[in-house]
């Protein structure tokens, strides 16, 4: 319960349509794209101006109540989960296109812009913004900068911190800071890569300036089948070894595949143990001979068929299936639970094979989507939450992974983030010493730890709580925080 | 002077030929590629383990000695400059490369190695490191990392922030922890790109792991002229606004072109007010199209002349002129001082003319030599170091370019660092919200500010000493500090 005095000031700062207190109104924010978790605010506010930021965060920081940010509340972490007696600052109403320069090739955005909105504005420039979560109809571009976002074009083009030029937001205090700079370096420690992926734990974002690619004038796409799970992980080390770096690059397996073609009819061969997506995008010229090359590498690691789209109709019929798995999955399961891992690519075939071997030995069907080309993995474990022992047993299948992540190399998360589902993985992946580093720059913004508390880094209380420490691929903590 | 008993703790850890501290000895260290200032340290260390270097900080933090990290010593800022009574830790016996992986297309390196023997020892398998600083033969990747070098290559492939994958450092504590991963992404905050030009505040880097990338079948560079400096300047930003990122992008002016000339006969047009070289790579048809599009923008821009290497020993003779021409310029004027600032592109017909107003105005010839894709200056004032008020006003005159590169939205550094030089910039630069940031992450690191200290960043206290505040494009502190 908020303070009485706090809710008095917090509305003569706001119009009444901007403070929700009443339960019926709060309930909508209760989750993010995370359902697994919620909570009930005890209010929310949707500021439409940076000084109603500022204001709102002066009061939170004097009356030492936890603030919360939502985008689009598409986080598949928890990032923007509530906190008990909590406001959530929705930023929804922050959703101006402020400008597009075609010279600097950059778009000044407000935080409540959608991913796809920022493409859609600069296409008239021939123009287009390259990260894509599969979530960019809905998801904003404040929320892709506090998790680092990440998308199939990222191998080619980089992650949110690589196509992220300025970031505007206000401090805890209420002072309003710059990150980044509009010349290509800026001096001091690189505050703008620190607070993108920092999860809303140390600032709130207000204004975006992100970098605008020229669009290619022509993509294809390459589909090619494997008998093997392994020899098609195989291929992605060898395609990227040989120099080629794909528009995108991504991977399903069997289950995955026979799931989508039920459901949106991509034309995927059912026969296939897994299935390879490899785009060229560019010049007809540098399409053609990247075509040539990955078909080469394609045939020598043993692709039993390989088709290129020959038109846009069937470049997006391809892409179809991919972007279709997730609710094609859900459509043959009761339940799936999404894993989002990180591996080095040379260990594709050694983590699949794993996982496979896992899936028999827990009885519970998995099926592969995953950006293969980053070493991302999305293995989606599927079970019926009414079956008893089928969620124990997927957690468990799940942390497995995660472990195995770790062990070869990887990281706990992918592009998801931290939020509140890989809090305990974050004790396993880094040592107290690192822990520590990540806990004073958390001081350095938000000494009172208003922001968004409970997420991102755990304390190294928290981290012996869950009876879990750094041990180098050591396990996971057993799942003291209710999963499901 | 240091406590003898902590000299002893140094000696019976290290051979005698790895601890200095005879005058004569530690005289070569006493300042770096800044030669404008100089300080004796206490001792010079040069551990050969990263065990010595744990236990080197220990003994310096345990006894509060401070502790300045050095590569090879080629920072322009003075970030290696020593403390007076500290001690100088060099990473010169580090220069293992330890592995080189072309599947993954990644070097790990120990810092003392030279920037240009990784690309050396890449080249057996068609790959190079691409940040290539003009001080890339002499210069060590661990210096590199601190400073965020820049050079010709980064307009296209990035800065060290963008080539680094991973680095180990040792904490001032003596804790060893690993920055960034080898997957793509890592969770928690972006630990890596912080350290990433930290200028040795918050750790000490003792392994790196390096980005490869494959050596462009062919080069070709368009050398264009120009009778007019400013349009030189627009037709950069017309070359990036038309979608194309060049291999590199420099601009020289005719001071620089004829100083030059008469050194190293790079066969530039002397009549030119300004020669802009612009660089194609990649496969023979990318390399075509890519300079028929180069020729196009340069023309429409208003080039009196275009050239375009016709042979791999003409491209080497045009980018001569540019690798040579700080010496060139030392060899035309008893001195000179390089200024480092970056603006964004579009401002630089604007900064360009000012420069050139300023130069007559004070009456001393500057050189404009520059990494112009980049937006990154660096103007060459010419003195008279014996000539009675030569050295105030180049001074002023180097302080008003920096001025100005802040009101247009640019920065008091590009790739040299903020180092002792800068650090009155950074007043200006930054508001003192963001410097207490800059201040806790420090804290965070390095709570006792042993690590370099004076460089980097200034205390808030510094800043008022200064008489210098951030006040949004305002004045640079008078220099207080000897600039010369």
């Amino acid at each position: 319960m908020l303070d009485p005095s706090f809710t008095a000031s917090l509305a003569a700062l706001l119009p009444a349509s901007s403070l929700l207190t009443a339960t019926e109104d709060t309930r909508p924010y209760e989750c993010d794209g995370l359902t697994l978790y919620r909570e009930l605010p005890a209010a929310v506010v949707l500021p439409e101006t940076e000084d109603q930021v500022v204001r709102i965060l002066q009061l939170c920081h004097a009356a030492r109540v936890p603030v919360v940010a939502r985008g689009a509340g598409t986080s598949l972490s928890g990032g923007s989960l509530p906190v008990a007696g909590g406001v959530v600052l929705s930023l929804a109403k922050f959703r101006r296109i402020v400008a597009i320069d075609p010279l600097t090739r950059t778009a000044v955005v407000e935080p409540g812009v959608r991913n796809l909105a920022i493409s859609d504005a600069a296409s008239a420039y021939g123009l287009f913004y390259a990260p894509d979560p599969s979530s960019q109809i809905a998801c904003s571009i404040g929320g892709n900068v506090a998790e680092n976002a990440g998308g199939v074009h990222c191998l080619k083009y980089g992650l949110t911190v690589h196509n992220v030029r300025k970031v505007r937001a206000v401090l805890v205090t209420g002072e309003i800071v710059e990150f980044g700079a509009d010349a290509l370096d800026a001096p001091g420690y690189d505050l703008l890569a620190l607070v993108t992926g920092s999860e809303g734990l140390l600032a709130v974002i207000t204004r975006i300036t992100v970098k605008l690619l020229p669009k290619p004038q022509l993509a294809q796409v390459a589909l090619a089948a494997f008998n093997d799970v392994e020899k098609a992980g195989a291929a992605v080390g060898a395609i990227i070894g040989a120099g080629i770096i794909p528009g995108g690059l991504e991977m399903m397996d069997q289950p995955a595949t026979r799931a989508v073609e039920q459901f949106v009819h991509a034309d995927y061969p059912l026969d296939a143990a897994a299935v390879l997506l490899v785009e060229a995008d560019g010049t007809p010229e540098e399409v053609a001979a990247e075509m040539d090359e990955i078909r080469a590498v394609l045939t020598a690691s043993g692709a039993t068929e390989i088709r290129v789209s020959e038109n846009e109709d069937q470049r997006l019929l391809y892409w179809s299936g991919r972007k279709a798995a997730f609710p094609a999955v859900g459509r043959i399961s009761p339940d799936y639970y999404c894993i989002d891992g990180t591996i080095p690519r040379g260990a594709l075939p050694r983590v699949l094979a794993q996982i496979e071997t896992w899936s028999h030995q827990y009885g519970l069907p998995c099926a592969n989507v995953f950006h293969a080309g980053d070493g991302n993995l999305h293995p989606l474990i599927l079970f019926d939450a009414n079956k008893p022992g089928d969620k124990e047993r997927t957690v468990e299948f799940g942390d497995r992974i995660l472990e195995l992540c770790i062990e070869v190399g990887g990281t706990v998360t992918g592009e998801h983030g931290v939020g509140i589902e890989k809090i305990r993985g974050m004790c396993v992946q880094f040592p107290p010493a690192a822990l520590e580093r990540f806990l004073g720059i958390k001081r350095a913004f938000d000494e009172r730890g208003l922001l968004n508390p409970g997420k991102g880094v755990p304390t190294l209380a928290r981290c012996a709580e869950f009876g879990a420490m750094h041990v180098h691929a050591g396990a996971l903590p057993h799942p003291e925080l209710p999963r499901f």
